[in-house]
């Protein structure tokens, strides 16, 4: 009992160590292995600070949470490939570093970015469409009305919510219990 | 006086008659010229209909408003490429009718899919990161923890959802004539 109990106390302990330091989502040892790794990545200082990051955060100002969520994924996705082209090259240490990174942004990706996946995966697809293909263009123009319409009945973000509110408002009154 | 109210109410009715048929989003006018374009496209009916459209619409099912604005927002461009095609060849008639509805999707686009149209290019240009590239690669692995601290901080869209009710209810309790 005493043994078992014990156990779960420090599998408890680790967890915690491993999965938050100090409030942040980031694992410990994600900061560890990514300073391991960038003394192997090693690039010039005046390339590392040269004003354009690899991620742009443009599309992180001032737009819906949605719209954070959607771009975010996208920013997994490109992690998960880039990572997995790092691994053909760099030694067994290097791998297994990067095999943890991999682990770690995958897991984030199938726990809370399942619906961006899907998205991001259709707005793929759309990057397919054989634009020179004489069939293709005749069966697209077919489709246009259909998903013209589509397009043009969607509400805008701005008004759905104000929209949610409204409707939000007025149960509350009819009901206060509620 | 009576002139300009003529040439008001004329302008007005062309306006309604061009926008609007029977409560649908699509000119009279997009229709015609999509039914003369088809039969200059003329395809083998056995492939206009075999079940694979060019568009899928499985990202418009069971999604939020959001998701489906992002993706409708994809196949808008897709289309606005597309008619850049298809605008390379045909007749001078054929071309008319394509810029016509070329026309149409991006004034569509520009009024009511400009966030979607920030969005789509920030996804675009991660499909552009070089992913063989020694200092991307190190430079990327630099900017992960920020990125991965802020794709684990994003609320989902359930959960945020829930939060919005909430705040509402409680600010229509406090004030209920807010």
């Amino acid at each position: 009992m005493m043994v078992s109990t014990a156990r779960a106390v420090v599998c408890l302990s680790l967890c915690l160590c491993v999965s938050q330091v100090s409030g942040s989502h980031i694992p410990a040892r994600m900061n560890k292995t990514i300073q391991d790794l960038l003394q192997r990545y090693e690039i010039p200082s005046k390339e590392r600070y040269n004003g354009t990051p690899v991620f742009t955060r443009e599309p992180l100002d001032g737009t819906t949470e949605q719209t954070k969520r959607t771009f975010m994924g996208g920013v997994l996705e490109t992690y998960e490939k880039l990572l997995g082209q790092m691994l053909k090259a760099g030694d067994d240490a290097v791998k297994t570093d990067l095999r943890f990174l991999l682990k770690l942004i995958q897991d984030l990706k199938k726990h809370k970015y399942k619906e961006q996946s899907k998205l991001l995966k259709g707005l793929h697809d759309l990057g397919n469409v054989q634009m020179d293909d004489r069939i293709i263009q005749g069966k697209a123009l077919g489709e246009l009305p259909w998903l013209y319409e589509e397009a043009s009945s969607l509400t805008s973000s701005i008004r759905l919510e104000r929209r949610r509110r409204r409707r939000q408002a007025r149960k509350l009154r009819t009901h206060p219990s509620a």
